[in-house]
């Protein structure tokens, strides 16, 4: 498909809907890019060891108690119950879940992250649906398309008006997998985007509470109500997303070019221009900690030889993550002293275990964080740092790193089998690549067997 | 409470949510208004009436599909199907149908269907805690008043953007509803209120698809998420509502005076004026009828001696509702002409059955319909109407209307009595109001197994 197809209707709104469910329903799975499904099969992986890591955390246990109270067909896998539920109830609770920890993918296209709304949607019908490893790949990978794609055209007013984009533009693309999966016409996609757009919601003030978390959870559990009720007949709006009084009028949305919204749709991945994240905390601490990890490996630093630290940084970061002298794991996940500590040290920094309270008082740790130094200047961008390292004997080494830089796909799967490991243990994280690494090729029940292990 | 009470918080925003948790929780069953509670009764018959005969709907069908085919915990009655589901899906299933023929109460503080969103939430939530009629009825009283006093707070601003009211401002007074059922605290109210402003959704550019009476559903399944979310220790915002980039904020609300959210809050009940449909076509029809009907009854005009019929209505209404010479039973429900000779023929307007293709076709009503003159005047507001009737003998009468007009609480009941009588049969009718009339000293179970049967 082209850009040529992003007609205006006749009533002069453009037309979004109609590329996007064509897209849906007339891309061959055998037809998407190995690039774009490599990718894909990493973001399965990351959100799957998120998600059984973050099974713990408060606001999986309460989002899952109200679907284990309910109950119902036994559809779907919830993590951490041992009991299935209805395919919607599961995903709203895996996507609460997986997306507690705050540690999944992020795209920047639009601000938001993609595979913790999509994923447990396309996951649960699957599953419900007994679908093949295949069919499930690309219907996750198309609605993590559409995500992105319909999230770069509601733009950044939609996001900076105060919608969070992982709710909202999530709400399509876990229409659109699950759609794709239920078989639905390309009329009756049109419907679910529909529903979806009367449906959709999610506010950024949330951002601090539970209901960041829990908005990946509605996109999901959205997503296969709209897609569920389509098949069930329901009429909604085939243009609800960009009608009069539509979803992006109506959401503060820019609602940009469909040119650029259809330009390559079914050929090129946005989505493939996915981030990850490597280290257990803040964002603002990662380019350091790159740079931190890196020296320390290509220098064979060892902690108790550190003299002194400086770190460049951009001074957004200031506000953000620069607690001088932490007294608990959580703070020190903001600590730009401490985490530089931590990575010297050699510890791993993408595991959870790490930030502990116990961690803030390891006098070794305590010796070199008050020995850092953090020089912020806007020279340096929000996604990069410099960092210097003086040992005892007067040696000093440099290091930079931007988190923007190109990593090979490659360097990416070793980075994010290593946090599986750490996340989840080497063992389930080896068993859980084996089956997602030849998705392609295995029963999405395989998959879903291990994740309720 | 008084306005007092509604103080600007210490980050400037005005508070709105503590003052409805405040009267969630703190205003006692018995010390609310007998004529509040009388009105709350009437609107009860109605919106179990209008469900009942709704049960049938497309919509009504689509979404009754979706959570039978979900199942789970049998905790609440959903209208037309033979087994209880989660007091969630309840709501979800029967708002839906309440709504599915538009033929439900409207209140004009915030131009909404208050009893669509909030019964069906408070009578699931009641069903499911076998709470007793007094503890529902006043918890769906306070979640009715919720929703006005929010709704108005709201504004035409937040209507006239685009989104519909019955959806949004209906989650706010479901979740107050539920929450007051289900015993929670006013620290956890304000959470369920944080949670509906993340989760509140709707649009009105669904207006004219299923999405609209689907809207009613949302909200009140939205209000049981909310307060189920927060009586599990969910942390959501305590001012989402009101707080920066809160639901207010980003969805084009006026946010009005907070001091007027607030006055007489608890004493006085803005939910009395709420406004019922006695017929089962197009509000734009209503004052005509009105006015014919008291007309043939007080001069005992019969259809074969009229001559000629004059309408003096708003021209805002020959878009809406003058199709001259309908040909179906749903276009006889946008014709003045057709429904005036119905009216004089003593058709029970009130009834669905009524509006048939046979109608249409029938020789005594298209004799008149074709003597029927509709004069639009923008002297006449858009909720009245005059008419002259013309006999045969040559005698003139004159009546006019105006649905603005007090009416009697006890005329308000006979005329709800008889169209529940004319909804469901006079029969199941009495029953319902045995009940309902009775609520405060029944049990909830009572009325649902009524509902049920």
């Amino acid at each position: 498909m082209d850009g040529t197809q992003s007609a205006r209707s006749s009533k002069g709104t453009p037309d979004i809907s109609g590329p996007i469910a064509r897209f849906a329903v007339a891309t061959r799975a055998e037809a998407l890019p190995a690039s774009a499904r490599r990718i894909a099969k990493l973001s399965l992986l990351d959100v799957c060891a998120v998600t059984l890591a973050g099974a713990g955390e408060p606001v999986s246990r309460a989002v899952r108690a109200l679907v284990a109270e309910e109950a119902g067909m036994p559809e779907a896998t919830v993590i951490g119950h041992p009991k299935k539920v209805p395919a919607r109830a599961a995903a709203l609770a895996n996507g609460a879940t997986a997306h507690a920890l705050d540690y999944d993918d992020t795209h920047f296209d639009y601000t938001g992250h993609p595979s913790v709304a999509v994923f447990p949607a396309a996951l649960a019908v699957a599953e419900k649906r007994g679908a093949s490893g295949a069919e499930f790949l690309a219907a996750a990978l198309i609605g993590l398309e559409s995500t992105c794609r319909i999230g770069a055209w509601l733009g950044t007013r939609h996001y900076d008006h105060g919608f969070h984009q992982t709710a909202t533009s999530g709400s399509f693309g876990a229409a659109v997998a699950a759609a794709r999966l239920m078989g639905l016409s390309e009329e009756r996609t049109r419907h679910a985007l529909g529903i979806a757009a009367t449906r959709a919601s999610g506010l950024k003030s949330q951002f601090g509470t539970m209901g960041k978390p829990y908005h990946a959870g509605l996109a999901a559990a959205n997503g296969i109500e709209a897609a569920t009720l389509a098949a069930l007949g329901f009429v909604s709006r085939t243009d609800g997303l960009e009608c009069e009084q539509g979803f992006a009028a109506t959401h503060a949305a820019a609602a940009g070019d469909p040119a650029k919204l259809c330009a390559g749709l079914g050929e090129t991945f946005r989505f493939e221009h996915v981030q990850y994240k490597f280290h257990a905390c803040c964002h603002g601490t990662h380019a350091a900690l790159e740079a931190l990890h890196g020296l320390r490996q290509k220098a064979g630093l060892k902690i108790d030889d550190i003299d002194a630290v400086t770190l460049g940084v951009h001074p957004r970061w200031l506000r953000v993550c620069n607690i001088e002298a932490p007294a608990t794991g959580l703070e020190a996940k903001f600590s730009y002293r401490l985490t530089s500590a931590m990575a010297l040290a050699g510890m791993q920094t993408g595991a959870l275990s790490v930030f502990a309270d116990a961690t803030c008082r390891d006098p070794a740790l305590v010796r070199v964080r008050d020995r850092v130094a953090v020089a912020a200047d806007d020279k340096y961008p929000p996604t990069a740092a410099a960092v210097t390292v003086r040992t005892r004997a007067g040696k000093e080494h440099v290091a930079s790193y931007d988190l923007e830089a190109p990593m090979s796909v490659e360097v990416k799967e070793q980075k994010l089998r290593e946090k599986a490991e750490a996340l989840v243990g080497p063992d389930r994280a080896r068993r859980l690549w084996a089956v997602i690494g030849d998705i392609e090729r295995r029963k999405v029940g395989e998959l879903t067997a291990l994740m309720a292990a």
